[in-house]
């Protein structure tokens, strides 16, 4: 499809799209299981004169990150961020040049640099993420998320965000939830961009953090990030930080992988109406299709939870009208 | 002064307290510097029209809790509360009759198990405060402070808190801030308290840590406290957690003793209009008066600091109308 023609179908999409929002917060969603059970679960909790009714305060919902609120594939994208932090950084270090895995990144040889399994990756990360302080890694990371594109779609990383999941938030917000995000990923990289992109708030995003020290920089106070794991915000760390953060247990928890298997079980083992849900990445046309063999975000152990509880299971493939906001992987399927 | 008599001196008091509420938010402040600074600084960031303007999403205050926004003498509360623990606990524990801190505490003897300093006490809190389920510590602390009274004042520990503070609280939600503690105290117990007490919920409650485990407990999830430190919220930590959990810098902060001074320095720092407030125990006759010498809550370092960088000092004693919501530990002065 030539783009000025894709340009007016996507025009008359979202007109249509903005007509029937009043009636549908979530149009962007088919009428199927997955739709229907969130609204079901919203309603009964928020009517007044609900059973299950449950106060705004308690209203949480927690979000993971990567494959639930934006794509995964072919890479997390902090990983990304990293590789282009290793080749920005290399002339700084000449080593690197002879030393795996930054020789491999360097090379572009990705195979090799993923080879070396997660203590190389931790590696990177540390040498990429630490040593300056926390105002300096926000601008870092906001001019990468400005500029760097997904290696695939050619889009920038936060044009990679689901439109339903964008729709959900807004619409759970409507209703009294209070969204947070509870992501593996770096809690200081999701900051810069949640609140623009997701209308998540600092102080509402959970994530993996480095140990960060209080000193004196130039005779100023400063925060500086230092190339030591804090905690890894994953499995069974999920819970452990929503309690850390929140100090109360969510009502509705949403995953796309085993590691937020653990959040959802705390979720959906809580008193009174719970909503557990597992985004599936079934669509091969529009995003990525995989799930039990993935060696990115893996779901084998929680979709059976997720099937033997009669968890929500989201078919993307089947459940959502569009996928991303502004386009499709496939732009035949707008 | 007979009970029958300081009764209806203190309706009285109310009723007046009442009238004048609408006109002065901060009514049981006196008149001086420090409340003009305070209602100077709430309007010049909250006015539209303001060089100094800040959106509502960015005034976030942040309060210490022991000295600040309730009384720490003759000991932190959380210590009296590990005490209690201890002798609750003694039948399971027959080892403790002979073991030091845990004789001592036993034997009323606080001298002897305050002279074991920092490990010891950490030896009691690990003991006391560990090997449950957070579910089941916040009931153990609920119960305790529904109970538990104040060795001077005979109160409960909750009625042991600052009106002053109590209206200030009030004072900057209803200019659009979000107040969170940050304290040196255990984050779960002062969660049990918070909401109910000073109108702050779970989420905006920072503080100390012991390291959490999920794990299955009869069959379902649960989140079990180890005996291990996670995170101590005092002095450098401060700015790191309220980095931690906000991610942003507040604009104002409130202590009372050295261990907030980084927390002060990290918020006065920033650009724009800031706040930065030493609560001072000056006040023998109604509270306590105590500073560059006390054990517990010194304010030394900080007192000479804030008077470097005109920071705003309460004088507990000609600054606040009232210390106490229900009564003054003198009654007279009501």
């Amino acid at each position: 499809m030539p783009w000025r023609l894709f340009g007016l179908a996507t025009v008359t999409a979202f007109a249509l799209n903005a007509t029937q929002a009043v009636a549908d917060p979530l149009s962007s969603w088919n009428d199927g299981p997955a739709k229907r059970s969130i609204i079901e679960f919203v309603a009964k909790v928020s009517a007044p004169e609900s059973p299950d009714y449950v106060p705004p305060a308690e209203r949480i919902a927690v979000f993971d990150n990567d494959g639930t609120l934006w794509a995964e594939q072919p890479l997390y994208f902090q990983l990304l961020f990293a590789f282009d932090r290793v080749r920005a950084l290399a002339s700084d270090h000449p080593e690197w040049k002879d030393t795996q895995p930054f020789k491999a990144v360097l090379e572009g040889d990705l195979d090799t640099a993923l080879s070396g399994g997660d203590q190389a990756l931790l590696e990177i990360i540390l040498a990429t993420h630490a040593g300056m302080t926390t105002a300096e890694f926000s601008a870092i990371a906001s001019d990468w998320l400005k500029t760097a594109k997904h290696p695939v779609s050619g889009r920038l990383f936060t044009e990679m965000v689901y439109q339903p999941m964008l729709d959900l938030l807004e619409y759970l917000r409507t209703n009294g939830f209070k969204t947070y995000i509870t992501s593996g990923g770096g809690i200081e990289l999701i900051r810069v961009f949640a609140e623009d992109v997701y209308g998540i708030p600092p102080e509402q995003v959970i994530g993996s953090s480095l140990k960060v020290q209080y000193e004196y920089r130039d005779g100023n106070p400063a925060l500086v990030r230092l190339p030591e794991i804090d905690f890894v915000d994953d499995k069974a760390g999920k819970p452990v930080a929503i309690n850390h953060h929140i100090g109360r247990r969510p009502i509705a928890a949403f995953g796309n992988s085993d590691g937020d298997l653990q959040m959802l079980q705390w979720t959906c083992a809580g008193d009174g109406a719970r909503l557990c849900v597992y985004v599936h990445h079934t669509d091969a046309e529009r995003e990525w299709a995989y799930d039990r063999n993935s060696h990115i975000g893996r779901l084998d152990v929680g979709l059976d939870q997720a099937l033997q509880n009669d968890w929500t299971v989201v078919d993307m493939a089947s459940d959502w009208k569009y996928v991303f906001p502004i386009f499709d992987m496939n732009h035949e399927n707008r």
